[in-house]
């Protein structure tokens, strides 16, 4: 979606306080076709923000919500979408970082700046804003602030709902960018890049001349190998059934080896400790799929290898490991938003973005 | 078992190079009573060393061992036990840091030094000689040292066998400590205070003003305690359903709170989060159960909780965590020999030990 950047202010100043009837992407049920139509957008209460949405793209979380796949999660009908850019149309009450034009990125996984999660060093689960799918209203009222144009509430997701034209978010979950960046690429830094890039930073810590696999090149992938890529990592493995994912976007982020399991007579753990010398410091599971979880798990070194959990693992089931299986030493961890605090990070990676992700 | 310090050297040099007969106390099969009788016992070959054992305890690995819990594990007739401490009676070629009349604490957890485990700072698992229940023999020859008296091998346990009078150790798997360090307390740096203590120090690295919950208050669970208390940590619930534990040991070891699941009408963790503001910054899983596993798992705060495991589970069960709820921030680690380096790491702790455990 782009709505254009032109005399943004004057139509703002038309807008601010008052009910916005636009266009959004309103999903029915489960599976069901979204349906683009108007809905009523309700002026941003204290501390939230309301954003004109002018780039969004589709992501796998979207559409395991779209399917309905866990059914706890089905609040319909609903406007889903989380990554996106835009621009700041009105704020609420008391928020004083961000105002009407600043150009901004919605974040599903919120930074409230005062829970002890956001406190710590240790952590980007902020208590208050943390990123739950079973959520469907605003923190302030337990409210929606989307609505039928017959009155009736529509639900949010992820703190974001960026299918819609504008969106009423927490103004924990928005952070205000550079001006100069491009917007239709800083969207990406709403979910992906950050996921993955962050995984390779924040959480796994990758180190220079370090091995890595990575099993699913999605977007998330490609960014895991990215940011692997300028830590310096010496071995970069993609792991994918589909080859062309390789070949098109792979070399690019610096992937060195690729793995087709198709193409294998073992399985990819063995093959991987047969090219590594006993295994990958890190692997990264961005498919969200438990065998390929225990492949990931056992493509690492005993003694260090982490293995940094990416995927959605949507039905509740057990992990595919033995307890006996840690006391080899290796490690299984798992990554929200890639272990970024998006209101005090993002504007930096947006930066790094701007000139290439380069430095670390 | 003491064999008595006197005339030690004089006597060593009657047997070395020698088969020796002594007592041991020889497992048959699953279950079955331990049987103290003669056995004949090898001279050491390259790089092993024969000690005689002067103190040895029963462990909890030794008890499920005896009860053949795990099928394949069973190698019969056998000799357990790998807790103790005694006195070099003579070393093998090319064993140049330990000589006849030395003290040693032999260790299940060897150090070869070479390996690339060894060589990495982040693991005590060496390749070499890491403990393997399913091992059974030596590494040298793949034979046994010990065996019956009409020559039928007995098999050897955890690279220790320390219930006999006379073992043979791969001389990765013994290390020399200060002789006036007093063997019958060192022979508990042998497995349960290495293995509790190490596991606060080095793999939960456990922080000053922390708060800790310890599952299982045996031996291992009040070194983990002893453990946490020189580090600081301001907070240690002790955990079981054994009362009793937490009056005699429990409060020497600095455990500040005692929990008794049996005491209570909601689950553990529900009473730990609620007595720690969310949960402890680590929990120890001492007894080798899943439904304390997960209780343990559950006791720490999200975003940074550590759990680290140190039961031994003994049936390829899986871990009862679902993949999703790795996301809430908190970690789990299996700790072995409490991540010590025995070769390297033992002889300072044995220093420590001797002035109480009071630095870390
Ligand atoms: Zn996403
Ligand atoms: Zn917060
Ligand atoms: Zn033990
Ligand atoms: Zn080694």
């Amino acid at each position: 979606m782009d709505a254009g950047y032109h005399s943004y202010e004057t139509e703002s100043t038309h807008t601010a306080g008052k009910v916005i009837t636009c266009k959004a992407a309103v999903a029915w049920g489960p599976g069901q076709p979204l349906v683009i139509e108007d809905v009523q957008v309700a002026p941003p209460q204290k501390m939230e923000v309301r954003v004109k949405i002018l780039f969004t793209s589709i992501c796998h979380t979207d559409l395991s919500s779209w399917k309905g796949e866990n059914e706890a999660q089905r609040a319909y009908p609903r406007i889903l979408g989380h990554e996106a850019a835009g621009i700041v149309e009105s704020v609420g009450e008391g928020v004083e970082d961000m105002k009407i034009g600043d150009h901004v990125i919605p974040f599903f996984q919120g930074e409230c700046g005062t829970c002890i999660c956001c406190r710590s060093q240790k952590t980007n689960l902020c208590q208050k804003f943390g990123v739950n799918p079973l959520k469907s209203v605003m923190v302030n009222d337990g409210k929606t602030r989307f609505s039928t144009m017959d009155g009736n509430p529509i639900f949010h997701f992820l703190n974001t709902s960026t299918f819609s034209q504008y969106t009423v978010l927490d103004s924990a979950c928005v952070v205000k960018i550079d001006t100069k960046a491009p917007l239709e690429k800083m969207s990406l830094l709403s979910c992906g890049v950050s996921t993955g890039v962050g995984a390779a930073w924040n959480v796994a810590n990758v180190q220079p001349g370090s091995s890595v696999a990575i099993f699913g090149l999605g977007a998330v992938g490609l960014a895991v190998a990215e940011g692997a890529r300028v830590r310096g990592a010496s071995k970069i493995i993609g792991v994918d059934i589909n080859p062309s994912k390789f070949f098109k976007a792979g070399k690019a982020v610096g992937i060195t080896e690729f793995i087709n399991p198709k193409d294998l007579d073992v399985p990819v753990h063995e093959k991987i400790g047969a090219i590594t010398e006993g295994g990958v410091d890190y692997s990264f599971e961005c498919v969200g799929n438990l065998e390929v979880l225990r492949e990931a798990f056992l493509s690492t070194h005993t003694g260090w290898g982490l293995t940094v959990l990416l995927g959605i693992h949507p039905s509740p089931m057990l992990l595919p490991l033995h307890p006996m299986e840690l006391f080899n030493g290796r490690q299984i961890v798992g990554s929200i938003f890639g272990g970024f605090k998006g209101k005090t990070q993002l504007p930096k990676l947006a930066e790094q973005c701007m000139c290439g992700v380069g430095k670390s």
